[in-house]
């Protein structure tokens, strides 16, 4: 990619992102938009004392406040998983701060004029990479060196990391009431004797092994349609309630017939009123039909006297056949997702391994998508195959916003579905607990965008072909790496600006909450939901946020010019994660900082594979004992791995 | 291999097997060799009873007498260990009387022909196998199917073969009345503070923790040299004893100087009471040394009341730090193994990566003598290396001779040295317990026979140079593997004679020990050990079974001339080692089953292994179709292996 090109991409994510952080301060102050940007706060009063003229004037008093919650405050508010999520960016700034210095003050000079001198602007940024050293040059040493500086310092911080955390939570623990959850264990696979009930079957067992320790105990049951017909009746009591409040003449009024288009146009209080007469009946009769039957289910949740008591019956088996009687400590009330309470283990098995079969599916086709944004990304290419835009394609500004701008775009776009998608998967896979669902989801979408986002782009961006060489030349991945990761290293800068800097802007405007509440507001008379506070999304945040580090680490050495723009990311993204999760999410449920291990492997996995490419490109450039010697270093960091694993476990 | 030279080692083999087996049922009736057939059993009397004749007389009563006893006689002399070992021999003479049904009257005819009618004699062994069947033939699609029964069979087998041992096992447990270990756990990793002595810490952190159930501990100490000197004393005086008990003049005069060679003569008792003085003094010095100074050691075995009591502490983290306090339950006091009980985490950590790169260079290396055997397996390749002995090797017998016996007889004894070796491994690895020490160092020595024996002979027979691309073309291995593994079958037939039969006739002989006890008891004033009754060398005899396994089911398909050899070896070593177990090994520690999980997960290997064979085959014969429909068969059996893992835990 040409300089100016590629400075065309910087203005355009730059202009991006000043004008939609001038716009979110702006449109924060507007009181009408409370239920977007301040969900959690009843700010209603503060927005209305401002002066009219203020609010509309751009400022940076969100930060300060962002910054000013101190540590404890933060964790109440936010929760643990959220400390957890920002101690990335704390982690990231740290060691990429150290690379930048490095790569930035040594390496890029090095790189720059490894070869010879010319002016800047007609040069390819692929001069600042490592392509640009001569082979065998010794200059090569101080990269080696490099590798051993940046891994050695990224093991002593994430232990350091790894380490507090595990203090931190130690602490939260400590200093959280006792909840029922913590007395209570969630016992799935009971046996079904022909005489007895499930229920008495639980109160003997129990009282028979746990007979000090065990209080009470609450079977599940099949509840069929009434759980949604409550739902359904509490949601339109809420309307009708709301409906009721406006004066007649706001209410829009409403068709009776089909979707509300055909028929004789009524009150919608009325209409609603009716509606809600019809489900409270049927809740009744499903009542009734639910307490004659009581369709057992083999699950119940067991509470026991102690803490200590729950403990023990979590983790000791409690029968010669593992697939009965399986315990687990019971997720929060708030966290359980029911639809697999009851499902039995051959089920769950089974339904895992088809999760797994189409998990692994969605992953290797979603590169047909990919592969046509390579296209697009290719000027030459899109010029050959659609001849008859050529005119329009040598336009400089179209070109640049092509080979700039487009390709990331697009990816992002399609990225976006997969995370929803990964949590249906999820769902389907037995799961009793919306958290644990959330972090399966969590790791599917990693292994997703490490694959999709960073392996399909520099193998099919410089071969498509060589993945095929790839899988039946293992011995070769270094090499092969090597030469195709460095020719990568513009689209990720320009990948960091779209999906990271943009995309980060996007995040703190919420330009799509704002715009469905606008319509929400005006044109629909749908309630206003009291907890319309989100959840915070880890599986679709989490992903990105590693996948810039392994980028970070990855690059480090080839193009540390890369280096910078990540900084700018992290430092930014930092501060806004921080003012959202004040401000906007709600953490209804908690995995109590279990993403921390996720991000301990999925970094060792960043630091293995830049010390395999740099194996890979000592042995290109002709430097067979540097490649020979980075081998220690990977041997070394995976012990550290491995003893972090042990040590945190 | 030609039909003549595999006849020369059937002959070689059977002839060698019967000499043994009569040596043994004459050599079992003199009553002097009580040590070593039956040094279980006082049978003193017995055998002087019999009359001089019927003692030189070979016999099978021994056979019938193996048979005879009962599975819970069997259970109560022999232990678990020993049943599961011996339910190998008849899951595998299940599954290959089978596969044997299928592979000589359906598959073999088939396969003789495939191509053409001629007489045997002048033939090759290879017209037996799946390479003299047409490319392309439908007779194939018989193999396929065999393929599927036989997978399906193994899985059913292995299914109720492992619930069969489950149960067993529980009602062992149940049966048997409990022990001290039941009720204690070793705990290590015990943190030290200034003022406490580490016998305080772990008492004040067991009362206030365990409070109910914590009865008593014991600390483990640093006894310096002597335990070692209580030892030889003891041995000393049991010598002084026996001595004592011969009249003056059968004693051997012994010299005082060095090594027994100089000095003058005396008397061998006065010589040992001298030295049994000496020993007594010092063990007094070094136990008033101990008793002074009581070096702690963090480690220490803490008693509860109950066993349920014990297995709480067991299962349940008892530190925030996951290295401090670990318990687990403690081993039979007979089986603790010492030198690693004050071992620091850190310490264990890395003696067992130094010793799995060490056991990883050792299987790598020790491809050396196995190639120089293959050299030697290959006449031609003989004859080129060594023209001079061009006469000699061109007479007939001895061109049989090397070709048909002596590369697996070489082989073999090398392999006699590894699992001495793999147990010095073990030794350092940091088990405490020796059971724990023996099944480490089995695992060892079955990926080293698997590697060593199997894949080395099979890449380095046909062409040792496709190690290398079958490291760098992982997708063609299934094609490359059914080009190289039934070009080996015949000398895997004659290893099946030369390691099992004949291995099996050495092994019931005992002749090494025979030996030993000959000279012991005719040229030496060495005591008789009381408990000369050695234990099973599980480390050295279960891979080897395995890799009949292995060999059975890989070349149940494409050699299916292989698989009566084997139901011979398995049902003679199914009584053989009855027999072996009944009279001679003393199971002085137990893993109490813990065997089962390897043969289990060697067999999934070995049918997974079969598959993937045949899926090279049938691509190499183009029935690419057939190659497909394998795939699903494949999936299963790992599916089926994940569940046991499951179900069976």
């Amino acid at each position: 990619m040409l300089v100016s090109a590629f400075l065309t991409s910087v203005g355009i994510n730059v202009g991006l992102c000043i004008l939609l952080l001038s716009l979110y301060s702006i449109l924060k102050k507007q009181p009408g938009n409370v239920n977007v940007y301040a969900p959690r706060i009843a700010a209603e009063e503060r927005a209305k004392e401002r002066g009219s003229l203020e609010r509309f004037v751009p400022s940076a008093g969100w930060i300060l406040r962002a910054w000013r919650a101190s540590e404890d405050e933060f964790l109440e508010v936010a929760g643990f998983d959220a400390y957890v999520f920002l101690r990335i960016y704390v982690f990231s700034l740290r060691i990429f701060s150290f690379a930048a210095a490095i790569g930035v003050f040594v390496l890029l000079p090095i790189n720059y004029f490894g070869k010879d001198f010319s002016d800047i602007p007609n040069q390819s940024l692929d001069s600042f990479t490592i392509a640009n050293v001569q082979s065998g040059s010794k200059r090569l040493w101080v990269h080696f060196c490099a590798v051993y500086l940046i891994s050695g310092a990224a093991c002593c911080l994430l232990y350091l990391e790894y380490r507090g955390i595990a203090a931190k939570r130690l602490a939260y623990f400590y200093s959280s009431p006792p909840q029922p959850n913590h007395f209570t264990i969630l016992v799935r696979g009971i046996p079904k004797f022909d005489q007895y009930s499930m229920s008495d079957t639980v109160e003997e067992f129990f009282t028979q092994y746990h007979p000090s320790t065990y209080l009470s105990h609450q079977m599940v049951y099949h509840t069929g349609k009434v759980e949604a017909l409550m739902h359904e009746a509490e949601m339109l009591y809420k309307k009708v309630l709301q409906l009721k409040e406006k004066p007649r003449f706001q209410r829009q009024h409403q068709r009776e017939g089909f979707l509300g288009l055909f028929g004789s146009k009524v009150d919608p209080v009325d209409h609603y009123t009716k509606k809600l007469e019809n489900v409270e009946e049927n809740v009744r009769s499903g009542q009734l039909d639910f307490l004659q039957k009581k369709k057992e289910v083999p699950a119940a949740f067991v509470s026991f006297k102690s803490r200590y008591g729950a403990t023990v019956a979590s983790k000791i088996p409690q029968s010669t056949n593992p697939l009965l009687w399986v315990t687990k400590l019971a997720p929060e009330p708030q966290d359980v997702y029911r639809p697999f309470l009851s499902a039995p283990y051959l089920q769950r098995w089974i339904s895992r391994f088809v999760v797994m079969v189409a998990v692994f599916f969605l992953t290797i086709l979603f590169l047909v998508p990919v592969l046509f944004v390579q296209g697009l990304a290719q000027l030459d290419q899109l010029e050959k195959f659609l001849p008859f835009l050529k005119k329009i394609l040598t336009t400089k500004v179209i070109s640049q916003v092509i080979t700039g701008y487009l390709p990331s775009l697009i990816l992002l776009l399609f990225m976006k579905t997969v995370p929803p998608i990964m949590m249906l998967f999820s769902a389907m896979q037995g799961s009793v607990s919306n958290s644990g669902k959330q972090k399966s989801a969590c790791i599917k979408v990693l292994y997703f965008t490490i694959w999709n986002v960073f392996f399909a782009t520099v193998l099919s961006g410089s071969a498509f072909s060589q993945l095929d060489n790839f899988i039946s030349n293992p011995k070769d991945i270094p090499r092969k790496l090597a030469v195709v990761v460095p020719g990568q290293a513009t689209f990720f800068i320009t990948y960091v600006l779209t999906s990271g800097w943009t995309g980060l802007s996007v995040e703190i405007t919420r330009l799509f909450p704002l715009i469905v509440d606008f319509f929400r507001r005006h044109f629909s008379n749908s309630i206003e939901d009291d907890d319309c506070a989100p959840t915070f999304p880890y599986h679709q945040d989490l992903p990105k946020v590693l996948l810039f580090g392994l980028l970070g680490f990855t690059y480090s050495l080839l193009a540390p010019l890369i280096l910078p723009f990540l900084l700018i990311y992290f430092s930014v993204g930092f501060i806004m994660y921080r003012n959202q999760m004040l401000n906007i999410y709600l953490p209804r449920f908690e995995t109590s900082g279990q993403y921390w291990p996720i991000v301990h492997n999925c970094t060792i996995f960043s630091l293995i594979f830049m010390q395999i490419i740099t194996i890979g490109i000592f042995g290109l450039k002709k430097l067979p004992l540097a490649s020979g010697l980075v081998i220690p270093v990977t041997i070394i960091t995976l012990l550290f791995n491995n003893y972090c694993g042990k040590r945190f476990l």
